[in-house]
């Protein structure tokens, strides 16, 4: 699709500055835009790139300074009014149509109004799915699993029995939800399983990224609050408690009945140890686990876990240390002559 | 279902402080139990925990001391009576019934008695499949791959060609089992494929993770002892080896051709270098990578890895480096006027 | 199969010292060799191991100078001649024939000649598959995608709408292209999705290992350029670039905007943080994560990122700390006493 610069700014209720006929028919970065393209600039550091960039038009935030041959359109929010134009210019993909794939293996279930369920899909005997939602190709939900309405399951993502999830999740590809805990016993040197017979409780707004794992509860549940965000390739442990609104990045690895409270933001590279609890708006950076409970608005890093502010002391001064024990070996070499 | 108190103590062989009449419907932690749940003590460190709960039953083990309001049902292993426990009040998945769903496709297999071959099952020629096994809706088991007796392998599984499987083996979902290995030569500035002609060889008693994966042998087999138990998202790469009973968390990479002993632990973000071995029960701390062989019975952390007690100390140590340096300094300045 | 130590040197234009007879019917490496087995040396730091093997036949580099009782052959690259070996003694899995399995589901797709599309394949409207491409059992195509020619693609791969994938791609098994990227804004507490409407663009000889995740761009594209290499279990968010024949190994995160240069090497855990540039050639060791530009041809270690050689001296320094701790504690009570 193409759009004037005009209907743009329109959409968008900015302020053009130069010429607003152009077509514009795809957006790009700063750096990699092509005549015809719309750009923007959010962040201050990347100003110096609009004076280079080959786009036809480049939203700005309305107090930006600075130069600019091409169309500017000042927006209050230019990083959400690009996300706008994206969409306007880049048609979503069509949602599928509702219905029933007929390759579909359906046991039993109780589908909501336009329900959308794609090819090779299996669902076992007393699943409840409700309105709107989508189930990609070759996806499978195991028996008396509920999902609410609105929700985007992708294709290929795995399901298994007794699982709630709620209103509007999105479920990227390949995910896994409801496989068994990682919990044994030892009976002389052998694991023995203990049997994982709890669930996995999803709130509503949750997004759950593609080839994640989420573990059934040993007993009990795995609970996922409202509007929590999982990366790819996050690991989720059974009984793992993680409040609403955290933002949890690929592989980070949540060992079994660890708590995470809400609004945490946990980096790659990740996780918390067993029954730990970081507390609410708590930052965990890369390769930083917990041993301990960490307190809330933390920010800490390393293993074990610390404050970042000391971590990166310690880090600097460390690179300094070589040279250190040289200095003490001199001194003890000095004192040793004052005192001769 | 429910049972009484008295039927449950029964089962476990315990004895019973208490009214015995309560009919238990659920099991729950200590801190989350309601009344109507049982619940259960093993680690002393959460003996408080029994006085506060809101359980009506309270499994512990036979020793232990301390008050509760509820009833406390007394035996041997506490954690191993809870599982039990568990097992009976929470009715386990019905096994799928045996047979051959009509939409798996299958070229050519020998499938043993009373196996489950679920919809949409993808089975090339020349596998074997032992009595019991269940294979799951969209599993893909490539050509002349054989699978033991009462195998468990759950929904959208994926194994390769010439792959042998012992007994009793479960893989969770999403899972695959001898994908290429990770080998190339260079040309110039060109990675050309070494082609991985190898396969994998799986003991008894082992599982296997949701979306884990197993890389087969550049040639000769990638080994899987008997008992392993490898959690979700452990990367397996070609012709490593994994001794009996070993554990493995999320996020371990085991490089090519390196070896793991016996009753070997290793944290999640752990791994192992190409061509290292690691001694039998051995414990890696998470972050730990060994470059060079780890010695049997060692407990190592960091990388490069070093003995966890000495990684302790340099770490609490480091935490103090920014204010050694500056003592250091002042020693400088004093013996620099003692001098003058 | 078996042949001769004839006919492999031969095959290989190989020099023979020994019995050239015997038939070879397997290849294992020195220590795991049995009698008609043939193994190779290339790293002579294994040398030793040639002398004890049990294998008939062993593949040298010309220039080695040792002792064995069994056949030597002696050619330019050991290496080189041994996966030469093993693509004649183990017979590769017949490619699948050409045609559509009756079970596949194709909307509209353009399939170049000999493409063959195994059982319970989805393909959306739009796709384009070129010459010599299998699509294997499970696989999904979202609309638009193009394919080039003489990919392998295993089975229960998802790759979502609008993605190009250049000429002979192996894609393993459950891998994932064309996610969403991880992108939100936040209105108070809450993460709203910013659409994720740009693409992925990989270009030839790339190879994606098993259950990578691969997101799309927020806007524009992710670009996987020419003969990258890319292990299981990797992490690319949206609008990462990767440079022609860059090798990413297991549990590597490229997180969102970053640019990794041609030829780097990353190693298992580490990562790059979002918009860091990692120049040409450079070396990124284990857990290893640099949050500013990394300059062509570094080799940099641990969090933040520093050369590895600092970071190796700075960790052997770190085991002397508790005693040099002690050590300035004692400087510190002498130079009291020297001053009283």
């Amino acid at each position: 699709m193409s759009m004037t610069i005009k209907d743009i700014a329109t959409e968008l209720g900015g302020v053009i500055e130069g010429d607003d006929t152009v077509e514009i028919s795809a957006l790009a970065a700063l750096q990699d835009a092509a005549a015809g393209d719309i750009s923007f600039l959010s962040n201050p550091r990347y100003s110096p790139a609009v004076g280079s960039t080959n786009a036809s038009a480049v939203i700005v935030n309305s107090d930006w300074q600075g130069e600019f041959a091409g169309t500017i359109i000042r927006v209050e929010n230019a990083d959400a009014a690009f996300s706008k134009v994206a969409s306007l210019i880049i048609p979503p993909v069509a949602k599928p149509v509702a219905g029933i794939h007929p390759s579909a293996v359906i046991e039993d279930a109780e589908l909501g109004e336009d329900v959308s369920i794609g090819p090779n899909v299996v669902i076992e005997r007393g699943v409840k799915i409700g309105r709107g939602t989508v189930v990609g190709a070759g996806c499978y939900i195991g028996a008396d699993t509920t999902v609410g309405v609105d929700g985007l399951i992708y294709p290929n993502v795995s399901i298994r029995e007794r699982v709630t999830i709620g209103d509007r999740v999105i479920i990227q590809l390949g995910a896994v939800v409801g496989s068994d805990g990682f919990g044994y016993t030892q009976e002389g040197l052998k694991w023995v399983k203990i049997p994982q017979v709890g669930t996995v409780e999803i709130g509503d707004d949750v997004e759950i990224g593609a080839n994640t794992t989420i573990d059934r509860a040993r007993f009990g549940k795995t609970v996922i609050e409202n509007g929590v965000k999982l990366d790819n390739q996050v690991q989720v442990a059974h009984n793992v408690h993680i409040g609403e609104n955290a933002a949890i990045v690929a592989f980070v690895a949540l060992a079994g009945s660890c708590s995470i409270g809400a609004n945490v933001q946990m980096a790659g590279h990740s996780g918390a140890a067993g029954h730990v609890h970081v507390g609410d708006y708590s930052v965990l950076m890369p390769y930083t686990a917990p041993t301990k409970d960490v307190p809330e608005k933390s920010v800490v890093s390393g293993f074990p876990a610390r404050p970042f502010a000391q971590y990166q002391k310690s880090m600097a001064a460390s690179t300094k240390l070589p040279k250190l024990m040289k200095r003490v070996s001199a001194l003890e070499r000095e004192l040793e002559k004052l005192k001769g």
